[in-house]
């Protein structure tokens, strides 16, 4: 089959899944979500990914309705049965269907499932990208992967109206993340990004490449960086759960990094072996 | 009936109402609404409210799929037509049903519009109510009402966790609004309430207190104020849809306010003559 969704216990295409009308997603956003990627039908990081995804449901006190180890497998079985090899799953936990009301103890709903697996791909790590600027203007809970993405949305169509591929946000001089991943530079050696407060979503992504560097002895600093470092960097590189580690070469308009591409391409293939290694179900070497 | 709800031309019970799961509104919040109260079957400042919601949607380039006119007549439609006087008129538009994917360009979506009634009622005026205050860590969008409302769900928990009615914002020392309503004081004689930027809805509730204010002859101010100046004021009080002029007693477990009796009950009276007048259709005297 083409796509596969599940919600509350129905299954059928992602086109045809129908959803009342009341749950607290159409009204508020309520809920949290998180996404993996798929090489052979095996979902990259896919227990990292649900870890955090209970994480970001208990921070929001949801309740997800399905033990870990019982969406786990629910998630592998869909990623096994679709045709593409290469996909994106998705999963999300909302507080369910009830009539509209801010305040949710009294509301009475159970916590509302979304599974879904449709054919997607990683970026390819072969081309670099080009991004725009823009002020994060998001709320302070960054660092929850919520449904309220409305800024994302914009800042997204902002990047392709430029003709470029993804948005880099900073709040004043400091940059943060982008619109839908984390950024990174190399600057005399070291990788260096932003820390894990409420700014910025902690990256799976982002702490494999932090984990295989250290591992590679690669010095990693976790400190808030600069417009004017970012500009100035060696090179300038994101990460997402499609993007293993993509290099960014133009920036508002003006060329950046370019100045460490033994390095970033160490990175990659490193990045690209793991995600290979996963997919096979074995240690590469 | 009790309830009546339409969705992209689809009319039934609100609780009967399915909607496709790929609605953008599902995955990033991707719309705008607005809300009415009735009396008598008549939706207090229907124009007011749907024109900012035609504003609000224009905002975040969502093109609502009627007429004004039209859904003028659709909203007073459904309010007639349901059994209780007293109701919340709703109205939404969200960017549509598609594929997952942050940019919507060229997601080809047709916007969707959503509208439901149902029995509700205004927040009474002849008692006082209980607040808590909150840090406002939403984003910096506030003027525009969409549903990314998460934190609004938070806060409104949060004060109803605390047996209290709202929950008073503010960003550092400054006040800025409620959970889901404006927030104001009255301090020697004048009504004082934070300036329309970006960090608070330009409520409707709001501006009509403040014209009926300025006719009679009450000074108002709109300048930021202080968690100071709130706790020290001779009045403190809320406005939104459903609460006309709700008087504040208690932040924080300190009693507040109630050192300006005749002034916010004449404000109260004025604010329901209009109400009458609009229901009544008539000028009230």
């Amino acid at each position: 089959m083409e796509n596969i969704a599940y919600y509350n216990g129905k299954i059928s295409s992602i086109e045809e899944m129908m959803i009342p009308m009341n749950e607290r997603s159409s009204y508020f956003g309520d809920g949290v979500y998180d996404a993996m990627f798929t090489v052979n039908h095996v979902p990259l990081a896919l227990d990292d990914h649900l870890r955090r995804f209970y994480r970001s449901a208990k921070r929001i006190d949801i309740d997800i309705p399905m033990p870990f180890d019982e969406l786990r497998e629910l998630v592998l079985d869909f990623c096994r049965r679709i045709d593409s090899p290469d996909a994106m799953a998705y999963v999300q936990a909302t507080r369910g269907v009830g009539m509209r009301g801010h305040a949710y103890r009294f509301a009475g709903g159970r916590p509302s499932l979304w599974v879904w697996v449709k054919p997607d791909a990683l970026d390819p790590m072969d081309r670099a990208y080009k991004c725009i600027t823009m002020e994060d203007t998001r709320f302070l809970h960054c660092d929850i992967k919520t449904i309220n993405l409305l800024p994302s949305v914009i800042y997204t169509q902002r990047a392709e109206e430029a003709g470029c591929d993804e948005t880099i946000l900073h709040r004043g001089d400091r940059v943060t993340e982008c619109a839908h991943s984390n950024v990174h530079i190399l600057k005399d050696g070291v990788f260096r990004t932003a820390p894990c407060d409420n700014l910025i979503l902690p990256g799976i992504t982002r702490a494999h490449r932090i984990a295989q560097c250290r591992e590679m002895g690669i010095p990693v600093v976790e400190e808030p960086f600069t417009l004017t470092e970012l500009m100035d960097a060696d090179e300038v590189f994101f990460t997402s759960a499609s993007a293993l580690c993509c290099r960014v070469r133009e920036i508002d308009g003006r060329p950046v990094g370019g100045r460490a591409p033994e390095l970033i391409r160490r990175i990659q293939a490193a990045a690209w072996r793991e995600a290979l290694e996963e997919a096979n179900g074995q240690r590469w070497e």
